[in-house]
């Protein structure tokens, strides 16, 4: 039995508001159970250096927790003097999961920011912060396109993301933090529109998996996804 | 005229929604008109070292902003590497603000954190959070209180914050940003419930003021952080 | 009765040294009891990127100091690998309160980086870094008024600061480190020649102040600026 | 055809020379093809605070690229000030896949750090580093043995992990750099000697991969790490 | 001819003013003609930990230079973040420098630093820090063994510093910066009171050098420190 | 008796393997007995600002340790946030001489950046870059000189280093580490190939030295060099 009574293979409750910010182009904040993630899309006109004047558009990632979005107080980074090594990890992970649906081509030579920042945490806050970064990418370049900026657009299909792992010796969907810190496995799934894969992340602390387990979370993560693209649509139409 | 519409002597429209993060010891959502800041209080069993064994307790806060809260979006600074001069500035004056109204005896020794995080930017940010932060602050004491982990109540009064300025050659209260952005005077006024004083500070940025025009944002003052009491009252009780 | 002996309204013994630098542009030792600053002024062609254009000049200042201007001694900023966020409350409020006295228009295109580097601390560095810097500042002009690079003078008032406070339950003037260490509320006023107001600051820790005491504050400094303008006058003709 | 000449499910040459500096416990320096890394394997006996008093062991790594380890010349991360995110990643992977292959009980409270460092790159670095890292740590761990103060073996089996992508349409086996910068589609796969899987990592820059895809990137990696603990082997007894 | 007019062998004036701060345990104003620097001994009961329970003291130093000490404003280095390499290398060469003359063991588990910030720069700013230093660490010490603290003196003979170098083709004494900014070659030549030599740095930069040149330079750095030995033996009597 | 057995005045075994990374333009592996250190040269077309468009060459060198290179693993700089004083000290030590035997209008307009990493640390690690350095440099010229690049050879003269010191009471000549931490004296001698000296270095750290020491060490540096620059000419031609 899961510690929240939910099914091997249901997901928390999932709601995706969004307009929460008068200043962003795109915003959002998701909330997958008690984790809750404000996303906000930034257009500039300006590209990094290195695709500067390829035509190319942009989009890139920031991720932040505020210090008591968790049960202990955390420091908080910008006091530290520095990103942890898990915050420029998730970033990362973030800007290549959206990139990865992006018509950069499309979208043209300008970057949007999706920053994800963690307002209560209970698990998964990265695969939450990608499915409502995800929305407010779509918010931003609907704007675009309404001001005729875009013309094609460089968003065919959303992109969402889900944990999975093995809790008690069950393949589940969707941990919560209380099923995070007991698996021995999990793994991160960042799953196209069209069915196809962008990243898999499965990895052990502690304990190793085998192949049969692996795919198990694949079917898992698929079901999974599903849900939250529908959710991503009834939110952004 | 003012740009909103409001009176010289007129609020913006403040409400203070309570435990709005599941793990805090305390927390609001103060909402001063567009300037949204989450304020959460964690308690926490040590102090700093230069108190350490005195039996005093101490009071902390720190500030932040998420990137595009504002207008334009600003660098996050835990990607800068260190907090600005702006955010230490604001953090000192909450910290030292609250301490002000609490007895230290009182809370015994122990540290509560009062962190500050801006939402949404809409001038005032500064004056907002010593406001919610108290109220944070409140809510936490309240807890120690209820488990008998403390007795006697070590926040009396309220400590609460008003910004006001010239705007326009005439002396108005709680700027918002289009008004803070031209002001070439503009103070902010940290008073306690028994209506002593605790922080005052005037500054021009281009001009300069006279004692008369001092005494009427004094005034203003005075009349904007009553208001603020009867809401962080009406917050916590 | 004040640990120094003074009067109630008795500030210490200023005297001003010019020209103490063989390098800067402008430079004074103010000396004020036994907080002595040493100040210089640099000008330089270039201004900041936000003014470039414009035709307008820029003052800024910043603040230090050396290791063992204390009682026991500071580590070095440049070993901690940062300014404190002291250090960069003052000089923030150092290079505001200059560029109150400033016509920015009439100084042309140009920065006046003023440097306050307090040699020995006993209270009061910031105000005796605005009163001495400003001496800097003023002697910096002369050589560009000389040199014909600047036509119409840009300094018509001087700039002066002081720290007042309640000592002993009374309202003193120019507070040294031992009654600064105990006051309960002190402040620093910056006031402008004209007798207009560029700044007040008045803060309590551990205490608070009525409106009575900080008019009573208020009368003290405007006297003991009067003095310090006397001061710079007789240094800078 | 591959750029290198070599058929789809091809390692590239393996070699491991062990005992190659002569301060560290344990020591190799492993080649794959171009790709050059120097393991060291340091004992200490303290642990991390978090596991104090615990009884248990620690392994953890550090990874690193000489300046001229690639094509152009990379800045140090030394001068830089920082690790960057491309590097702490890294790192973090390799402790945790060496630690999943460590009975932390027998291992007794020490730590052994692994430090990896890069002295010419031609890709898959990072599961070179794991691979050969691993044997550092077993020849440390030989090292304990001998001397008596570890009784119970800790390393059961090996850890070894390569790279799979898919370049030009075809999954291929050990991605060197040509085929790294051209493939949409790579993983790492880490794999512990009794076949059960440790991390797999796939991820997608600009293109995105099906399930059956998947599989057989995951049987290429069998295959791969199955030479590569026949080389660890061969190298450490 | 040396554009100061100076002899060959001629040093700047040197003038050594002590007791010139009211905090620090020893304290010296050095000029050497215009280059001015301001030395501070400060005494602590504790020592760097690689030496504590040994019974023996230590002295180190720390050299830093004020913004405008030189002909353009130098950026300060708290500003910066970090003290710059020639920074760390001067005061690693004054604590070792000042550390060559004391009996570490008749100064007892105590630490003296003594800071070096120079005032006013016009080369052969590290010898006059050097030469300075000294004295502010004698007049420290001398308070401790007025006090009773240390019997035996720990500074039996003193430590000076010159610098000399091949200007215009000829070895001369004391470089200014006009000769120091031309010169091929220059060293700095660090004397014990008894004659023996503690460190001898001759570089070239666009230039080599003969042995018999390093001779020449070494005679009149014997010269040299000769005459400020005797400066300082006045300064502290 | 020195404790590795050699005579007074002989050196450690050196090699020099030339070709040692596929990417640099000149690389070398230098080996003084156990002193193991990899030196790389970089040809950039950039120089740094303040050279640029004068026609000059630069030469630049880095210096770091692998964290495991020593007897007890020291902290990796890129984790501790900077280049320790010592590191600094050391790589302007190596650029600075590298540069006074290159002829820097006969380079042209480009910098040449000389890494050297220790690889395995045994004493001398600054001297065997020096001599390393050079046989990187002297191989990256004759790729640009081969090319038709340069013209003139910008590199008459190698450079060599070496160290002595007072050993027991004796000069010895190439301290290995045993040595180097018992010497009371140690210098370090950068000598060009026609004889002159580039930089002599010595200094005493709980001792003094006489000038009859310092000719013996010198005499013993001249030795030395000679057999570096045959081992220098032997390995680049």
């Amino acid at each position: 039995m899961r510690p929240s009574g939910r099914d091997l293979s249901e997901m928390r409750a999932v709601s995706i508001e969004t307009g929460v910010t008068m200043h962003a182009e795109g915003s959002c904040l998701i909330r997958m159970g008690n984790t809750h993630v404000l996303c906000t899309a930034t257009i500039e006109d300006r590209v990094p250096p290195f695709i500067k004047g390829s035509g190319l558009g942009w989009v890139t990632a920031e991720y932040g927790m505020l210090p008591r979005a968790t049960n202990t107080r955390m420091r908080r980074e910008a006091t530290a003097g520095k990103q942890g090594g898990r915050t420029v990890e998730i970033q990362r992970l973030i800007g290549r999961s959206l990139r990865a649906g992006v018509d950069r081509v499309a979208l043209g030579e300008r970057q949007i920011t999706v920053d994800c920042d963690v307002i209560q945490a209970d698990g998964g806050t990265r695969c939450a912060s990608i499915t409502g970064g995800w929305v407010a990418l779509r918010l931003a370049v609907n704007k675009l396109m309404k001001a005729g900026d875009v013309i094609s657009d460089p968003l065919v299909d959303p992109v969402a993301a889900v944990s999975c792992g093995v809790y008690a010796g069950q393949a589940v969907l969707d941990l919560d933090y209380p099923e995070d810190s007991e698996a021995g496995v999990d793994g991160n799934f960042i799953i196209h529109g069209d069915g196809r894969l962008i990243e898999v992340q499965m990895s052990a602390e502690g304990a190793t998996f085998s192949r049969d387990q692996m795919n198990q979370l694949m079917d898992l993560a698929e079901k999974g996804t599903a849900e939250l693209m529908a959710a991503q649509k009834a939110a952004t139409t």
